[in-house]
């Protein structure tokens, strides 16, 4: 296997790197997991024929292969270990186009997607899709996994504004799928088949990106505490029913709501205190602030208002606290459920009584406008203990009783490659094997990942 | 193949059909083409599992089954003929749960999606996929096409409107496809694969519908006239240019005018005048339509711009003459390309060069909001004449070369089979057949259809 690094390395010069420090950082991602040694190497493709010339031989010489964008990953995807090269697309990193008239841009993988953004702001114009990491995730990597975030409930989620892709498969074929209009049903959808499929199925080296209009008008920002994280979630559900379509609408629940005012210097709430932010935009942002306003003071909410944008940010800023707040409680892993919005009371209380049961703690954040939540389950120590893989297992069942899924939005990976099955069946997970045999056969693309 | 039928009819009694009527029927559909003979039965399931035995069955035996809803595709799809079962879920037609705190239905496929809808309204909500034949097609239909419409530009297709499929594979097997959660990522997006699959990969039997809220507010309607259809196009795409979104934005070229004019017996307009329709909604109607029309003026065009519902109608009445009026030119083949907006104004220009090289006539509206447009190649008798063919292959040419797509939204079927590769390339194509063995295996589910 030496060999073939040796043969890379005559091919692609320096794009191709066994430092010690390269190979230890492909070994993790930001799950807080590590693979069990270092890969191969790590090869950094400047260019799709980059991309192409390490598939070739690694499906010649069968070499697993860990596709890597910018390593944001929270499950494990991205982690590459013993005997495995890592092909990382994070240096391709070039705008090709930017058509305003089509509402098209056309990037390379690497692009991150704040970089994105602000080069679409003086166009007016914004790539839709936000994950939490939009300053450190790359565009490649969302498509990868189908990122959502904060405002996915109203402007979808990354399936919605990917129109083509340019993959390359597992021998090195360059493919190019979908397309660069609107509307187009031209055989099976393997643009969408693509989104989500953890590079499993192939190697994003380009895509055609589906922009929309930054939305005019105002924009309005709801604060409100809750006595409790059940009242809290059902109010945002009443805010859903009533037919309200906020930006974004996000809950904390009390055990996050504590960590994250402690981190930010801010003083206590009564125990038990959850918070919900509510942020709508668009000509109808006041309007529809004004009415969800009355529902959270009619459901015994406590509640703040704002058009001002410097506040709203102020308001936000709890909710991006989050992660930094984490950090000071211990380790973490974060979970990525998501339930019909109806349930996320039940979800919730569901989440309390696995904490209880097992001793630990489980702050949760939750995109409740679209029923996905994050439980950080806290842990000490560099390895996640038993007692913390029963509480996820735990989560899971619950969330799949609740009419749910396993995660909304990070993916499978390795780390929730166990209980696949449980939401597939055995029927599915086969075929879902079968489609990846036939992109490829030999079976080196992200191994052990997902399936 | 005679013993498979009389196995049916054992096991499903009236359910198998082998009248000359229906079979007569199910050789065509509403492409204006018909299959070489009649097919061996029509069964018209009525419950899930009359689907899987009809398909355990055939697959035992090797015979191919042609899936059936309404009967309504225009490329010939659901045409079967000689030796062939056809599988109708027409008569599956109850809606099993409107949930609206969840803002989800659950259905089966033969219910027609303007029955949905009315059965929604009460509620205060849709579905949104509306295409023009909304009255007599199904949604398992809109679901196999990836179905778009007038409203698709603002609100969607079809694929954005699923979040989950009940799906019998080729050799009988139910399976679950997806989640009732708005997000999900949970392995392969199977979902998204089934949907425009055209039949080739599984029978739809269920389906979980992500419902969206009635918009709200005033409607606003413009039509308006322009000297040439590339004016008329040239508005549209200043409009779309401007970050103005219509709920619905429609060019009609100046032979589709006069032909609608003549059918509704309307005076004539001078020879090269085109129509541009244009509808908003929503919060900010009146001012997105006080905009419109200020480019469509600036522009040269001449319109009229009304806020009054029933005046509004009137106005869409033009576009929806269309079908009718085409009747009275003789047989026509409706195509279906799409084309980045930019180039709708080159794609037109094209058309017209097409229609004089080959002397026919080719009638042309197009959903401008999305680049869409329904080139309808009228010709004389029953078969469609080679002159046809050979100007529909043009116009594919002209549409790929224009960076577009064969088909926007009415998919392949039999019809365009032979132009697939031309955009696939040799290399895709292969990897969407293989795609297809996974799921079927001995080939029996609407072969020699797409692929």
């Amino acid at each position: 296997m030496t060999d073939v690094v040796d043969l890379l390395r005559a091919a692609l010069g320096d794009a191709v790197s066994t430092e010690a420090d390269a190979l230890e950082a492909a070994r993790a991602d930001k799950s807080g997991q590590r693979s069990a040694g270092a890969p191969l190497a790590v090869i950094t493709a400047r260019t799709v024929e980059h991309v192409q010339a390490v598939l070739r031989s690694a499906h010649e010489h069968g070499i697993a292969v860990v596709p890597r964008g910018a390593g944001t990953g929270l499950t494990g995807a991205a982690m590459a270990g013993p005997g495995e090269l890592v092909l990382s697309t994070a240096a391709m990193t070039r705008i090709l186009e930017i058509d305003e008239a089509d509402q098209v841009a056309v990037v390379e993988p690497g692009i991150r997607n704040a970089d994105l953004n602000r080069a679409l702001e003086p166009h007016g114009l914004r790539w839709a899709p936000d994950p939490a990491s939009r300053e450190i995730s790359s565009v490649g990597g969302n498509i990868a996994t189908n990122a959502g975030g904060l405002l996915c409930a109203k402007y979808g989620v990354t399936r919605e504004a990917v129109l083509g892709l340019d993959v390359v498969l597992a021998d090195g074929t360059l493919m190019r799928l979908g397309h660069r209009t609107v509307k187009g049903v031209t055989g099976l959808d393997l643009t969408a088949l693509l989104i989500g499929s953890e590079g499993t199925l192939g190697i994003i080296v380009g895509a055609t990106l589906k922009l929309t209009p930054i939305p005019t008008g105002a924009v309005a920002t709801i604060g409100a505490t809750f006595p409790t994280i059940e009242d809290a979630a059902a109010a945002s559900a009443a805010i859903t029913a009533a037919r309200i379509r906020p930006a974004a609408m996000e809950l904390i629940d009390p055990v996050a709501l504590a960590a994250i005012l402690r981190h930010l210097g801010l003083p206590d709430r009564a125990p038990g205190t959850a918070h919900l932010l509510v942020q709508t935009d668009g000509e109808a942002a006041e309007s529809e602030a004004r009415a969800a306003l009355a529902i959270i003071t009619a459901l015994g909410g406590t509640a703040r208002m704002t058009t001002d944008q410097e506040e709203g940010e102020r308001m936000l800023a709890v909710r991006r606290a989050m992660h930094p707040a984490m950090e000071s409680l211990g380790q973490v892993l974060i979970e990525d459920v998501a339930v019909p919005r109806s349930q996320l009371p039940a979800m919730f209380a569901a989440i309390r009584t696995i904490a209880e049961r097992h001793g630990i703690l489980i702050p949760t954040v939750a995109h409740a406008g679209d029923g996905n939540l994050h439980p950080n389950l806290v842990y000490e120590g560099d390895e996640v203990p038993d007692v913390i893989w029963r509480a996820a297992g735990e989560l899971f069942e619950a969330a799949l009783a609740l009419g749910g899924t396993l995660t909304g939005e990070h993916g499978i990976g390795t780390l929730k490659r166990r209980w696949l099955v449980d939401e597939l069946g055995d029927e599915q997970l086969a075929l879902q094997r079968r489609i990846k045999q036939a992109f490829d056969p030999r079976g080196i693309l992200n191994p052990e990942k997902v399936f």
